[in-house]
């Protein structure tokens, strides 16, 4: 027997509608590209966003067609979001840091027909054109004054196009499940692969990110998303702060501790997100100038691991409150995020920061557990580390064109590729990527929590940990460090400050010293290169065994 | 191009079972129907739900079966609700304020299988137990020690049933379409009609109940509803509350003001919910005793409209945040919650108070408009009245059996039969039933804030007013009022109190005096009952007219 409830399908078109309806006065504050402060509201934008769908129809895109964005976060790259969207287009967000290569790959396998980006990009999209076969022209997100030059061909105005329309249109009729988004993972194996978000899962996410205790946006917060939206869905920001009418705004290309924080002080911002690099940033501008954000109430900190002294002195000296999230592309992207259950709040600080640093608890809609090596589930006890799996309405089934074939195990859990800890409170602490915990004599060492310890050393400057292949153990741990310039440190002084701090079979074999640490295009250590460079090191201890 | 994420549907077994995985440990406390408090944890419902879905299974029941409870807010209530609707039947709250006939009526027209009910109860079934040819057990919510005696045939003990089971149950494999619950709307005019509720309407119900601009529930938080879950779904708190974590405080059977206050403050409540007449047994007590509520921050009122000086008690008087709340059976029941938007917190207190009498904002999944008489949108400047219309995921789109026919307009609103103003805010204000408004020469008078106005006189202890036919209006009010007793009102002191309040065309053409109002099962006036009794009145000013 089917219920009897409305037939009322979840788009994200019913978030602006909604924004439009009952938040119509509030603000969308952007730090243009051109400079200036611009101002508009949730009224203009659902104007616009039409305004544009109508311009994109005019284009000749029609439903399911897929346009790409390359562009930072600004109301008019907020605009072409639910302006692609709601014609029933797919908005494929471009992440400007890719290689050359990548961006060739990612724009032909996605087939864009269109490409909005901001001028901060030409070089960036004139390097790639030449390649990009299918893409029938380009859209420069800005007005007519401030049209660059280009060699580009088939060139729009961003705002000529969208001005020169009415704005009477009527959002697609969509289906729930039809897709809206597209973004790519950053691959640090294998060519990048597609996550195709639906209308559906943005909204049931978006649901999800507002409930009081995950981000929890109200009408009254003002929040600032450093996160950008061409990463990860700007953590469903475009989506939540909309449907709960919270002001939003928007740093555009600057991202330095100066420009976030004159943002965050004048537009008395109360929630933000970001980068754990970012914050250090701000931390350091706040320091260095002696200021305070007496507005801000709540920091987000995800996409890495958020440093103990980074949470320590976010609530300590600016009596923020930071709220660890942990997620990625493919879950759209939130899985946990680090609200405090009944008594925590009363517990000493240090037990808080013991909180605060795990990655936080699974938030409703998120299914999470974590396995060994052949499925069999682990305990939640908080010590067992094992692989992190997930099922939810916001997770990838799989990717784009049937890539990476089929990504689910039988009872539809998707594998993280992380490794991590579940204690009995529920909260998650990420052990290490799977790839990269290191295999001795059948136990598991996490790379990610050596290279915390070796950081805490007071010259080194950045630390990566890889398994190097030994005959007794099978893998033991390399310790690559970045010294500080001139300090002199010594393979001794690292392991000297390690000891007692960690398991004493965990202690490496080994510490190099170099001058640069690879990373990726989002700015995690690149461990497969790190191996390739180093598959050949033999460790003092391996000869030793033999 | 349909989006590639993970077909995950929306049931509420994921809600409890997200419960159980990340809240084990978080209690529900009972004031059991049979005196004692009783607590438990989600990890127990979750068990013992299990248990009660065998039970049943046991019993022949099976997907799509009706299974009715009549009980308090405990915790076998909440274990029944999700036993019931984990093995894929529907559960039907029966409320057992209603009339044998219409009781009758309701069990069997839902086909209903059983009945679940409270020792309190056993007088009620009995009652009408030979009227209920298909009903095949009575299972009572009680230990085998606390098992009443009865002339009721097939009798359970729901203790021993469910003990009996070892809980090793997998929840049905149900489509999120699939109904789950089922509540009659009281029904003023005609028969109740039964609105069927589905798994995917009481997910999306919590979720956007979870929102934290509307119950914004925390897993910090603890939670009585006093709103009974016979009654519109209990406002969603046995969803949400399991959804993020809360503890539930459940009041079995006692609503007094003494009784509430008890667990308020010895369970350190935080949120509550409840109609106006609670509020006032609450205060009552909380005045006669001199006490305080420490940690409750945040009271919801809905059902009926709540007084102002009842808003300004517990905001002035008891430092807690009233929130407004409005709804209906058909609406699963929350449409709107008066969470402020910026700049409302720094207002002055009384206007303030202005904004928290109205009944709030649509949270995020409701639409919302009002209409004039043909259909003609309003404008939502807050003096315009007119038909609120809602449509929505959880809103109804038709009644079981096909009862009332086609109840959605071409565009798929739902009347609320309702009157409402909306403002430029987007806050909605109820001005009356739309059957009760009084047509006075082609304008509307509202029948509610007449009513409201009356009772302000300290001899007035209650009123109504109906439209009388009038000659040269169509209708004029007439002010139906239950003096004082000994206070000798006069009809001239009642105007004269209200005159300069209310536009002077609103004023009543007539007062007369009585004994009794009559009121339905849910304590709303039964208009239709008084329309009847003075549909032979004759206005003084028709007689003028003439």
């Amino acid at each position: 027997m089917k219920g009897l409830m409305q037939d009322w399908p979840l788009t994200v078109m019913s978030i602006i509608d909604h924004a439009n309806r009952f938040h119509a006065e509030r603000e969308i504050v952007t730090r243009t590209v051109e400079g200036p402060i611009h101002r508009c509201t949730y009224s203009d934008i659902h104007l616009r966003a039409r305004k544009c769908a109508q311009a994109l129809q005019k284009l000749g895109m029609k439903q399911g067609d897929v346009i790409a964005t390359m562009a930072w976060n600004t109301h008019r790259h907020m605009e072409a979001w639910y302006g692609i969207m709601g014609m029933g287009a797919v908005c494929h967000t471009l992440n400007p840091r890719l290689f050359a290569e990548q961006l060739t790959y990612i724009i032909n396998h996605a087939e864009d027909q269109f490409i909005f980006f901001d001028t901060t990009f030409v070089p960036v999209i004139e390097a790639v054109a030449d390649t990009l076969p299918n893409v029938k022209g380009f859209i420069i997100l800005t007005d007519k004054e401030h049209m660059p030059e280009t060699k580009l061909k088939n060139v729009y105005c961003y705002e000529e196009i969208v001005e020169a329309e009415d704005g009477n249109f009527e959002w697609a009729d969509v289906d729930e499940n039809d897709a809206c988004g597209l973004c790519y993972t950053s691959g640090t194996t294998g060519n990048p692969k597609g996550v195709l978000y639906s209308h559906r899962s943005n909204v049931l996410h978006a649901l999800a990110a507002n409930g009081a205790d995950a981000m929890g946006m109200r009408s009254v917060d003002t929040v600032l998303p450093v996160v950008p939206m061409f990463h990860a869905n700007a953590w469903a920001i475009a989506f939540s702060a909309p449907a709960s009418g919270a002001k939003i705004v928007m740093p555009g290309a600057n991202m330095d501790g100066e420009s976030i924080y004159e943002l965050l002080s004048t537009e008395r911002v109360t929630v933000t997100a970001a980068v754990p690099t970012v914050w250090l940033m701000l931390l350091g501008h706040l320091e260095a100038n002696e200021v305070k954000l007496p507005d801000l109430t709540k920091v987000i900190i995800g996409g890495s691991a958020a440093p103990r002294s980074m949470i320590e002195a976010f609530e300590r000296d600016y009596d923020v409150t930071v709220m660890h999230a942990w997620g990625m592309t493919e879950m759209s992207p939130m899985g946990t995020l680090g609200s405090f259950k009944a008594g925590m709040e009363t517990l000493p600080f240090e037990e808080q920061l013991d909180i605060k640093v795990k990655q936080g608890r699974a938030i409703y809609t998120v299914e999470m557990k974590i396995t060994d090596d052949d499925g069999n589930d682990l305990p939640s006890d908080g010590v067992a580390f094992g692989h992190l799996m997930v099922r939810g309405p916001a997770v990838a089934g799989g990717y784009l064109k049937g890539e990476g074939g089929n990504i689910l195990d039988e009872d539809g859990w998707f594998d993280t590729g992380d490794v991590a800890t579940l204690d009995p409170l529920g909260f998650m602490q990420i052990t290490d990527r799977a790839k990269d915990v290191i295999k001795s004599g059948g136990e598991w060492i996490s790379s990610i929590e050596l290279e915390n310890t070796a950081v805490g050393h007071p010259d080194v400057v950045e630390a990566a940990v890889i398994g190097i292949l030994h005959p007794k153990w099978d893998e033991r741990p390399l310790l690559i460090v970045i010294p500080k310039e001139g300090s002199g440190l010594t393979k001794e002084s690292v392991l000297e400050y390690m000891d007692g701090k960690i398991a004493k079979w965990w202690m490496p074999d080994d510490v190099v010293f170099v001058d640069e640490i690879p990373h990726t295009a989002t700015g995690k250590i690149q461990k497969l290169t790190l191996r390739e460079q180093f598959k050949d090191y033999t460790l003092p201890t391996a000869t030793a065994a033999e």
